[in-house]
């Protein structure tokens, strides 16, 4: 059950290539769980280089998962031939971001021609309970893909 | 020239113990270059491990850096005995983060018992010149420190 | 089916009493028209008086509807003896705000015994038909109420 | 001492005009109180038709002062034949909203094609003293005027 539909057809390769070409995802251990037309799920396992202060992970890191699932789920619904940036995104703290690991999912809320905005939610889940640790929204702008 | 006054005399010790207790910010190569009360600047080098598809630095990796100047910023001016955290912050991405290195720039602009306000800039420099590529305003709450 | 317990049993006097004691309401014309525990919609008919440059109601006024919805579904969440201030938000436009009447909707995200996190939704409703056009993610602070 | 150069030589009548045809800033006794290229300083005395429960300035109508002053202020720098539109906006409230006047500030910090990204500050003034009330972060957004 999709609610929107993809302009261009390989939109799953596409997608895919671009976040494996983000060499920061790698680094952080995020990886794409879920990949649906303006929907996307990421996971991270917990690592403890990348944590704050108090051992949780940092508030940056968990900004890096919600905006790369933002940025994922609006790509989804770009034409053929575009690259996409962030033009911004606001992120509430709700929890420590303290979990074996972490899911970040985004969908669509309105998606445009140029700009799309999207909202995601970010949670710690540990022994199987998920928590809610964050909230963002975020735009994401289309632009014609550079050669 | 100062214009806040800490209440906590020890705050440039504390400050630094708290930026130092955060793995996150070793593993980023994030270090303290200024700090002042209220007022904190940071310093990146580029690394190609936290890019994006374009080779930038991941506004994630950015937001980091920027939450984490804000935090200081806001942690000289509580009071002995706070913990810190990040209420909520909004990011704007304002050119691509394109540099040898990075600096990360936050002032306080209303400090209170409760919840601080800061503004940071984030600057990439090439060649010695400095480009501002994103802005943060954020809200950081202090707490009694847990033992 | 309520998602929320509320700690004040009178919420329900207590937020419709806050609400009718904001002028600004009343100016506006916005008016109550569903309150639950954690969660509240707005009415607003269209009126010229509240326009921007192509007759749309202005962004601001969207904003002050978005505001007082997730400012009341909050507060009924607050114990008694609870004032209750905004500390922040953020909206993002999404289409023209073009209608007959416009409709408010808040809920909590995550209720705190300070911070309280709510996410809104302005719809415009013209025949009948509900337009999403605009978000907000807002910040709302309990305080003890001054006699 | 100017920062930014007027792409359009007509930018003062313009943007007047496109304040002035907003019936909202009317209703709000909103007017231009200063105007340059990519700054723009707006007036607003006190109205009791305005206030929330504590009889301070409504979060929402700071809100619209704020909006314009960035929408007037991003404006002025956009090429003759634009419309503008606000993509998304975030405030923050720094002290209560109370005074005789109040007065919305606006400068633009990134100009683009597309996006211009401005700052926000609103302040209230009471026996001559100026206080900062709330601060605004916000996308703006040139289109082709419809004619």
């Amino acid at each position: 059950m999709t609610r929107f539909e993809p302009k261009n057809p390989d939109y799953r390769a596409i997608a895919t290539d671009t976040f494996d070409r983000q060499r920061a995802m790698q680094t952080l251990g995020i990886s794409i769980a879920r990949l649906e037309p303006g929907e996307v799920d990421l996971a991270m396992p917990y690592s403890a280089d990348f944590t704050q202060q108090n051992g949780f992970v940092h508030a940056g890191v968990i900004t890096a998962g919600l905006d790369n699932a933002c940025g994922i789920a609006a790509f989804t619904l770009m034409p053929a031939g575009s690259d996409i940036l962030t033009v911004e995104f606001k992120t509430n703290l709700l929890a420590p971001a303290k979990g074996e690991r972490f899911v970040f999912r985004a969908v669509v809320v309105k998606p445009g021609r140029t700009l799309t905005v999207c909202e995601g939610r970010a949670y710690a889940v540990q022994d199987g309970v998920e928590t809610l640790v964050a909230t963002m929204t975020g735009t994401l702008m289309a632009l014609p893909r550079r050669e």
